[in-house]
Order: C-alpha cells, then sequence, then structure tokens
C-alpha cells in the first residue's frame, strides 16, 4: 500500500522491534509505533494501536517471536510459555491472534531462529493470502457496482491488501466502476477513519454513511453487494465480526442482496461448533460515550457525546449465522458457508 | 416533566414569544430559547433547537399563530399565506408539521384571536394525546422487561408525556421493574443525549447502546419490547420514523420481538398512501463527520470523527413497512398497521 507516494505495510519486523502504522491517530495523523519487546506488542494489541484480524494475527506472531528472544536459556521454556498466556489474554475474539500464537510459539520451542522464520512466515502469509483473496472477490464485482462494507478489513487490518476491501481495489485497477458505502462503524468509527481514509489513497469513490443507514438504502435498492471481514468463523460457518455485521446482513436477508464475507483460512476456527461458542470481548464503555477527533485549531480533543452520568454498554462483535451468508472469498476459492464446505478448506 | 425539581414544558407560548427548551445544548446545558417571531420559531426548528414529532406540530402551530399576530391589516392574508409556506418549508418529514400548520392557517384566516386559540388547543391536545398512549402503552410492559427504543420520542419530542417513552415513564410509576435498551440514534445522538436525559431524570435503569449492537442484543433474547416513534404514518401503515427504525424492525421480525410504534392521530397522514410517498429529509453531511460535546475542561468543541476530505450522506428518517410492526400506540387505542384500521380511526 501507498501512503503520501511511500510503500508500506501495516506491521513489520527488524531485529528484536516490531514496527507498526498507529491505527489510534489515524486519519488525522500518520505515525509508526515501535514496540522494543513483546509486552509492549501486548499494549499495542490491546489499546487497539493495531487491529483488524490479520494485522493482529501478524502481531501476536510477532509478539511470540519477540518473547523467544528475550528469554534466558535458564527459563527459556517456562518464558515462552508465559508470553503465550499474556499475548492470548490481549483480545479474546480474532482468530488470527490466536492461530498465529499457537504456530511461532511450536516454532519457538525448538529455537529463537525458528521462532523468527514461524513469526514472519505468518505475515508473509497473511499478504498473500489477502492478496489472492482479492484476485478471487474481484470476480463477484460488476462494473458499476455499489458495495456496502462494514468496519475496516482493508490494508491496514491486515499486513498488506486487505480482505473486503481487496477485491475492490482490484476491481477499481482493472477498469470498473465501483462506488463504497462506508459504514461509520460506532463506536470506534473505523469505516468513518480508516476504510475512507484507504479508499481515499486509492482514489475509489465513496460516502461515509451512519449505520443506521445501511437498511435505507438497501429498501432504496442503491446496495447491489455487502462484503466484510471476519474475526472468527466458526466449523459451521457462523461469522464473528464487527459490531453491527448482524444488522446488516439480517437487513441483506430481507432485501435479497448479496452478502460476502471475506476472511482467509487462518480466521477459521474448526474447532468451534458454531458462532455461540465464539467468545465475544465487551469493552470500556468509554468508547461509546466519549469521541476523540482535531476541533478546527486541529488539536486533538476528547469529548463527551453523552448524557452525563449515564452508563453503556460495548460489545465489540456479533455473530452473524451462517444462514444469512451468501458466501465467504478465502484464499482457496468463493465457499458456501456451511459445515461441508468448510471440513474440506480444512483437509485440503 | 420536572427538571431540576421545576415543572416544565417542551415549549409554550406567552402573548407573541414562543419558549422553547434549546435541545442543541442538552444534555450538556439547559436552556430555554425564545422566539420573537414566526421566523424565529422557524429558524428553531430548522436548525433542531426544538424536534420530535409533536413538537415540531406545536412549534409549527405557535409558529403560525405568531404570523398571524405580526401580520399588518392590508396585507393579512397574504402574509400568513406565505408564512405558512415558509413554516412547511422548515422540515419535510413530520407530518405534525403540516397537520399543526394547516390547522391554524384555518383559523388564522377567521381571526388571529383564533390562530392563538387554535394554535394553543393543538398544544394542549399533543400533551393529552400523549398522556393516553402512556396509558395504553403501559398495558403492553410487563414487569420485569427490558425495551429497547431508538432517536427519542419522549417528553422533549412532545410538548410533555412523549409517546414511545410515556409508556415507560407510567410502567415505572405503576411500580414494574423495567430496563431500556438507548440506541444512541447517530448522527445526531438523541438517544444517548435526550433519552438517556430523560431516562435518567425520571430514575429509569437505562444504557445507552451503539446503533450497531441493536441486533445483537436481540440475538441474545435482552430484548423483550421494542417501541419506537413516528414522525409520519401512511395510510396503509408505513411508518417514517429516524433513520435506523427499519434496521431495528427487521431485526425484530427476524427475533420474533414485539415492535411497537407509538404516535397520535396527528402523525398520521391519511392522504399519503404508503411509505415511498413520503418525503425523506436530507441534512447536512457536516452531521454525521463532525460531533460536539464538552470536553474535559466543560468547554463545547466540535470535533471532525471522519477521515478528512470524505463525504458523508445524511438521510433524516427511514421507512418501516407496515408489515415489520406489530401494532401503533394511539390516543384510540392500538391498532394494526393495516388500512382498514387507519381508515377506521380516521373516521371516528
Amino acid at each position: 500500500m501507498q501512503v503520501k507516494g511511500k510503500s508500506y505495510e501495516t506491521i513489520w519486523m527488524e531485529e528484536h522491534k516490531v514496527h507498526m502504522i498507529e491505527q489510534n491517530y489515524l486519519p488525522f495523523e500518520f505515525k509508526i509505533y515501535s514496540s522494543n519487546n513483546y509486552r509492549e506488542t501486548c499494549h499495542a494489541i490491546k489499546t487497539m494501536i493495531i487491529r483488524g484480524a490479520g494485522a493482529i494475527g501478524a502481531a501476536a506472531g510477532f509478539a511470540m517471536a519477540q518473547a523467544a528472544m528475550e528469554a534466558n536459556k535458564a527459563d527459556y521454556q517456562d518464558f515462552i510459555k508465559k508470553a503465550k498466556n499474556e499475548i492470548e489474554a490481549t483480545r479474546p475474539t480474532a482468530r488470527n491472534l490466536f492461530a498465529a500464537t499457537e504456530k511461532v510459539y511450536r516454532a519457538a520451542l525448538i529455537s529463537k531462529e525458528e521462532a523468527i522464520k514461524s513469526a514472519s512466515e505468518v505475515a508473509e502469509k497473511d499478504k498473500a493470502d489477502s492478496k489472492r483473496i482479492g484476485e478471487l472477490g474481484n470476480e463477484l464485482i460488476k462494473d458499476g457496482d455499489s458495495i456496502e462494507t462494514h468496519c475496516n478489513a482493508g490494508w491496514l487490518a491486515f499486513v498488506d491488501h486487505g480482505t473486503a476491501l481487496a477485491p475492490i481495489y482490484l476491481a477499481k485497477k482493472s477498469g470498473k466502476n465501483v462506488f463504497v458505502y462506508v459504514d461509520e462503524t460506532r463506536p470506534r468509527s473505523q469505516g468513518a477513519r480508516l476504510t475512507a481514509w484507504e479508499l481515499r489513497n486509492e482514489n475509489i469513490q465513496h460516502a461515509i454513511i451512519p449505520d443506521n443507514a445501511g437498511a435505507h438504502l438497501m429498501s432504496l435498492g442503491k446496495i447491489d453487494l455487502i462484503i466484510v471481514g471476519a474475526d472468527r468463523i466458526a466449523a459451521n460457518g457462523d461469522v464473528a465480526n464487527k459490531i453491527g455485521t448482524l444488522e446488516k446482513a439480517i437487513a441483506a436477508k430481507y432485501y435479497n442482496i448479496p452478502f460476502y464475507v471475506a476472511a482467509p483460512l487462518s480466521t477459521f476456527d474448526f474447532n468451534c461448533p458454531n458462532g455461540k461458542r465464539i467468545p465475544i470481548e465487551e469493552r470500556d464503555q468509554e468508547e461509546v460515550l466519549f469521541q476523540e477527533g482535531p476541533n478546527g485549531k486541529g488539536q486533538l480533543e476528547k469529548i463527551l457525546v453523552a448524557s452525563p452520568g449515564s452508563m453503556a454498554i460495548n460489545p465489540a462483535f456479533d455473530v452473524t449465522p451462517a444462514g444469512l451468508i451468501t458466501g465467504i472469498i478465502t484464499e482457496k476459492g468463493i465457499i458456501k458457508p456451511d459445515f461441508e464446505s468448510i471440513q474440506r478448506l480444512n483437509n485440503d
């Protein structure tokens, strides 16, 4: 991806340091956060300096490799096991986090060199998978389509390319006219802030819409296709994704609009029988009650956007039942969201 | 309604002045805005100093009476006709605005005294209707119910009592335990700001939720009942209400949760055959892109909450088809949302 004419990835490792685009300041400030050790990388995941399924996975893999580098010979095994637990405790929903941590942990049991190699493979595979998802998803897009997306499943949510946005980027590159309706995605506004920022970087026509406006636009026939990402996919095809995805899927079904999920195999939890078993992260109510952004003078201000003294509830994800999903775009093909198709992927 | 121990109505007229609670500063500042002439009252409607179906109706009636008082004998008829057009141009969706303007205009054709009397009747009737809606709606609420509501259809949206919230206030007074899930209601956040503020004034347990969280809570069985207001109801029972209402209604249908609309007869447009014919107001994109509220020092700040340079779309209302609505709570009874039941209301 290009930012101000320079080529970037969302996250990368150099020696013992992990560098990442600081997403809490985007789109107002473009900064790189550099983490010196696995604990700082955990902090970055927890505070959403880095967020998005694939990017969290890459960060978790790098954190595990950092832990292997930091460990002393004497208590190497204990240290990396403890680090694994800490990394896994940062955010409970994204499957990629657990897949990456597990893989790099196993490599770390052999040696720290293996851990570093394994973490870099996780990141490289994430890039390659996203690229392939873009190619396959592009085939679903017709010239002139208007596409709705929720949250951010673009470059910034992965190491590069993205999932839900990758097909849109490729559609544009292959000469198709596309228009994107970007769900604001309260409370963290990843749509209004990150997806809109990415689309503008790619010169793709788009409009931010309040999360409330999705069904209205569908009722007017303005949405041809919906593509979203995923944080975890159960063995039966139920999909956990950013809160609000479920509402869009129900509305899309009501209006008979194709609803696609784009995600690499690393997002599938083959051992999780259905969506009811996916843990849903509850985040701090302050994310709902306050909002941050630059004022007229360009200074970042945090303001109260609710009635003082009222509490808020802030579930970060919801589960969309497989029955509401038209198909899942994976790097191995576009599949039906059912047990058999997902088992076939797993066994391939 | 009680505010800081003092009894208030949302809007009232004293001689040629119309006083109203300034809703753009709520809940952070409680101020009264006083309008000296019909043009200032139009401004108050347009800028949402006063908002909500019934309150807009009362304001429009008072504005029409102000116009009658301001008119010279020489061009009385021309003046009040022109004023009527201006009042009707303030906001296109709320039916109550047109009903009130028409009624008071006809009275004004007789005399300015008749106009004043008629405007005050509009406001008094709004209060009485809301009170009755509260009584009828209360019968739908069981002890221990959790109720979701969208936007603000409380005191502040009417002269007093409200519609969607009136049954909840009465349920609490009659000793029932109730919990209210308050949809934030972006972009203007009338839920987080106004409904939460009202509920806190009435000591009713509640939590603000992001608009994205409704279907998720429904899927977990946490919502027993949904009650919303209406801005215009067509002759076939289609309901125009705050943007996002449609999504909740579709989700409620999917989860088989009762979905009620509470509105007085003045909200019904008996000449409008269906929801497709209801004009939907498009408001300024700035309402989506910026948000205002107090910072840590209590100073009101306006901040950018989206990626700079991206545009937004801001439809203020959507239309919920009658088929998704369980019933409409009116001052004449709870009716089915169909042509026959609505005709019967009209003929009563």
